[in-house]
């Protein structure tokens, strides 16, 4: 049983055998989230994870099928944790997975530093400098605009939240890539792994996913191509098991 | 006519209907200069071009092609700008292409700041640090090591020779990518286009190519994936283009 909101959804997360709790009109997770939820790193049986600017906590729900570990999930908008804290419920994941209402700033503080071993964040793509319109929603404008926190902020804290040797991962757009690895380097968090996503093989990358080592030596490596959709625009065989769990 | 040394041959650039000098003993050009000579900007009719680190003179006469302004190479081997020179020769382009044997950190002093358009680079890849077995053959130890300048040197000199609002092309290995860009940025040359190439479509990147504008604004396109073979180990249509001049 769950209580629905307004025009709140019980969607599946196919893949991962859960439900979600979205709504049109506050926030739906993207398939970015699924990427990223698929390539970071996460400690199988020993540690903590946490997720920064959860949204509706898809990361850390997504997350809990791949680790048995403690995650917590750090959202800024009260409507959007409270979504999140219903899915966890829904799903009986009350015991793995907590949410926490709050502004990724004050995050280390919280917590004290160095305290997690992997972090995963899939921050807001747009610069407040971006002549990109901001959304008049307000829940959608928060969610992808650096309205309430900078690419720096982010950042700064990911970094301070993760123990030296710990994992970050990151999903972003390629125009900001070149400010989100030399933002990693500035903090620590030393680029080692990267993925880009192309819509199709003709056409140029539209998403960046990295990862980044605390204190970690330079040596980047550049993941496959991930090609999202085939010829014919169905799913490609990648995508389609990350979204359903099997072959297409 | 052409006076070859040794072991050295004259080789076709079939896609360019040129022929070049290589010694296998001394240098041969890698598809990475191929690869580079398609990728980067050229201004068609108007300005100049500088090639550092040329080698045997390959990217030049590759450019040679696509251009008709001037263009210089820097080698700092005597032996390899003696091998472009005969090159150049050879495929009667001597008032297109000039050579200069000099160390590229000395270059810009010899032709004042901002004086090119575009400027071309594939450097050493391997820095002093690494543990890579260095070549005992000096000429090949030279072109690949960092042995007489590091990628800082590389940077910094193309920097100074580039105007303000011109193009700078970079290949090199994925490994150094974050070092790359984050030295582009810290000497200005925005990285603002990047195109990663596959052996093929399931390995990961092991050449990435690199576009910077002096003074541009952050911005980075990544192009669509470049994959070098076919799944039945042919050259992909891309690159048999680039090699043959037509499609395979």
């Amino acid at each position: 049983m769950v209580e629905l909101k307004e025009d709140e959804r019980l969607d599946y997360l196919l893949a991962e055998n859960l439900r979600i709790i979205q709504s049109p009109s506050v926030f739906s997770f993207s398939l970015d989230a699924v990427l990223l939820a698929n390539f970071a790193y996460v400690p199988k049986r020993k540690g903590k994870i946490i997720d920064l600017c959860s949204g509706n906590g898809v990361i850390p729900l997504m997350l809990s099928n791949r680790t048995s570990v403690p995650i917590t999930g750090v959202e800024i908008q009260a409507r959007l944790v409270n979504m999140a804290v219903r899915s966890i419920e829904y799903n009986q994941l009350e015991d793995q997975i907590s949410m926490i209402h709050g502004d990724i700033k004050e995050i280390p503080a919280h917590f004290g530093n160095d305290k997690f071993d992997a972090v995963t964040c899939n921050p807001p793509y747009f610069s407040e400098g971006e002549k990109v319109k901001i959304n008049s929603n307000e829940h959608y404008a928060i969610a992808r605009h650096e309205l309430l926190c900078t690419l720096e902020d982010v950042v700064k804290s990911v970094s301070t939240l993760l123990k030296q040797g710990g994992k970050a991962s990151f999903v972003h757009r390629p125009g900001r890539g070149v400010d989100l690895l030399t933002l990693m380097r500035k903090y620590r968090i030393e680029p080692k792994r990267v993925r880009f996503v192309y819509p199709n093989k003709e056409k140029e990358a539209n998403t960046v996913l990295v990862e980044g080592i605390k204190d970690g030596s330079p040596d980047l490596r550049v993941l496959q191509p991930l090609v999202v959709y085939n010829e014919n625009g169905s799913y490609g065989s990648e995508v389609h098991r990350m979204l359903y769990g099997q072959d297409s």
